[in-house]
């Protein structure tokens, strides 16, 4: 039995033919009797809704029916990997490190560190120690440094994240990331010591105690942050890279680190460029001829939806639609418009709704549809599907897709 | 790899939310050129049209397309369980137990039996008795207990059901219900001595032997029924229990045995209560800050399909309309309306048929459209997916999954 990915990976072969996959970061979105109409409906979008109009329409399902997906499985399963797969999951601390473009080797673990505040007997009573500033996050790792100074087998990276939060990376052979959270996710307890998920993980706990003890001791006298909480141990999936599963040369384009890191893990090519899709596209062209595939992120649209701000998010969408032209200027043979998840405004949150696709290329069914909305989309040619089954319509479109079968 | 109900499972946390499920046993149905309008199109339903106004609708597939699902597996499914695995499976001896309202204990194995008739040559000439009555059925049973009188290992249970049908309980240690059938689903052929299916099976297999030897001797002489037909030899299945999976406390509100020896067998707590759905609210209201979770089962739908007799499944449709109000004033955080499978009244059977589901919440996405039928529920935003996947939606929609990765 092939998986779907072994399937596509069977099938795909070169083509001299080019992929746009335009994400705007959480643009579906729901109606409700207090939100009657979506962004996408009431944005003015001309050229979305003129791409449309020559497009074929569809939704696509991040998870499963109501799954709603963090951006490591909601990109993952864009690019073609199946998010339920285990060995594919991105965790919380391999996320945070892409977050703040730190590379990582294949046998680093990342943990996400919490500065907090604990009490005289240990208990904590601030899990985010009053949120700190940046500075004061600043002056607290260098003081973590100093106190791992020397330290060797594994070696220890601290980085600053923002306010209260850091990155931990320890770096050595045969390290596994398989250890529990010391965050105890309550106050009025105290931190809990690390211990091991699996056997395999005994002796990288063995290690991990005395550093933690050695940071832990350097910042005891510290008025707010006087303890450290760890979570998300986790290491980089070892995902086959996408230039080897579908012959593509892929370049990633997105105005933040995440995003950037997410699409690295995929092998992709990250060429550093702006936020705004105008600018972005500029930086496209320059690589027009270097890449078969471009992974274009705008996040803007999900911003706006967590802070519940549909008008932000009709803006998002109408700075999107402005620069478009210049991106289908490029001739990509095959584009696609879509999401990883949708982030209803009336939610303020990720949702597990289906997310609006659009797919322009010459053998797309052309719906003849003149919005890009989520009731046109619903009724679109490419029906609903699971997003991880996006990749082999795109191939296919761009004519990269062998037949299956004599 | 995760499958769909481990996720589920995973990301299930506890929230203060109330989700009522009111499956319609049956409700969908199809159009033909001898029935042009369907039983919810026929109906006047004022109540289920107005809820579909602020609701998200679609379909669910029961099982697969064209796999038409018996109660046991749509049921399953509806509750999150994959009705394609084997070790889910309800086996007709237990749907039968359970049918009766009898206890199963967790190594008991239930098979149905029929009373039948042979020849003098031993052979079948009618397999079901010349249809007996329930008196005679329990005349022959009380033969059958005597003639088992001081039975052990295994113990053995005989129960009456309808007509020439009973339940035969075979309870012990280490009994196995891979046993094939006894009856050979022919006439003119001799009942089948038992046999294993797996060698496992083979202690029960012979154990089995001089228990329905003596069955037989006691019925030998009688003028019909003088032979004993077993199938469906099945255990409970072991499923992990719904408040396990889900953190949710849930409670099985139907009229009818089988349904809620299903809803048990899924670690509900079953109420009593009767089989309209205006006096089950009244049960419902009592218990409503006992659950979060409240299954509702409406069997009149399927009863009326079945007996093809459109008019009367119209009038229960009208029946359930009047009392919704009444379970909305009950203000469930999420209402789901669906049912277990289609029950066409031009097939007078179960079919395979996508069936009308509308779920209303505060994050639904309301449709607006102003009837709930098989029609509208086709145009729906929530689209045509697997009833498996209903449980997510309606964890989702209540609050009750967190995020899938970070």
């Amino acid at each position: 039995m092939m998986d779907h990915l072994q399937l596509l990976s069977r099938l795909s072969r070169p083509a001299e033919s080019k992929i746009v996959l335009l994400v705007l970061d959480g643009v579906g979105d729901i109606k409700t009797l207090e939100q009657p109409s979506t962004a996408l409906e009431t944005a003015s979008l001309p050229n979305l809704d003129a791409l449309a109009k020559t497009s074929a329409l569809g939704r696509i399902v991040p998870v499963a029916q109501g799954i709603t997906p963090g951006s490591g499985p909601g990109h993952l399963a864009l690019f073609g990997y199946d998010p339920m797969k285990t060995e594919n999951d991105i965790g919380r601390g391999v996320l945070e490190a892409l977050g703040l473009e730190l590379e990582l080797g294949p046998d680093e673990v990342a943990a996400r560190g919490n500065f907090a505040t604990a009490d005289s007997a240990g208990n904590l009573t601030d899990r985010r120690a009053g949120r700190i500033s940046n500075e004061e996050n600043r002056r607290l790792c260098a003081l973590l440094r100093e106190a791992l100074a020397g330290q060797t087998d594994p070696e220890v990276r601290v980085e600053s994240g923002e306010g209260y939060r850091f990155v931990l990376l320890l770096d050595g052979d045969g390290l596994s990331a398989a250890l529990h959270n010391t965050d105890p996710q309550a106050i009025g307890v105290p931190p809990r010591a690390p211990s091991a998920r699996l056997p395999e993980a005994e002796a990288t706990r063995a290690k991990l105690v005395p550093i933690l003890e050695r940071m832990e001791q350097a910042i005891a006298n510290e008025p707010r942050a006087n303890r450290v909480l760890l979570r998300g141990f986790s290491k980089l999936p070892a995902l086959p890279s996408m230039e080897q599963l579908y012959k593509l040369r892929c370049g990633a384009f997105a105005g933040y680190p995440l995003y950037r890191g997410v699409a690295k893990a995929c092998g992709m090519e990250v060429v550093p460029c702006s936020k705004s899709l105008a600018e972005m596209v500029d930086v496209v062209r320059d690589h027009w001829d270097r890449f078969d595939y471009f992974f274009l992120h705008i996040k803007g649209t999900d911003a706006a939806g967590e802070d519940g701000d549909l008008g932000a998010k009709v803006a998002v969408l109408e700075e999107v639609d402005e620069a478009l032209p210049a991106l289908l200027a490029l001739e990509p043979d095959v584009l696609a418009v879509t999401g990883d998840h949708s982030t209803p405004v009336p939610m303020k949150l990720h949702s597990w709704h289906p997310v609006p696709l659009m797919i322009r290329s010459d053998h797309c069914f052309v719906d003849g549809r003149s919005q890009f909305t989520e009731g046109a989309t619903r009724r679109g040619h490419l029906g609903t599907f699971a997003s991880r089954e996006l990749m082999g319509l795109l191939l296919a479109n761009a004519g990269r897709l062998a037949k299956y079968g004599a």
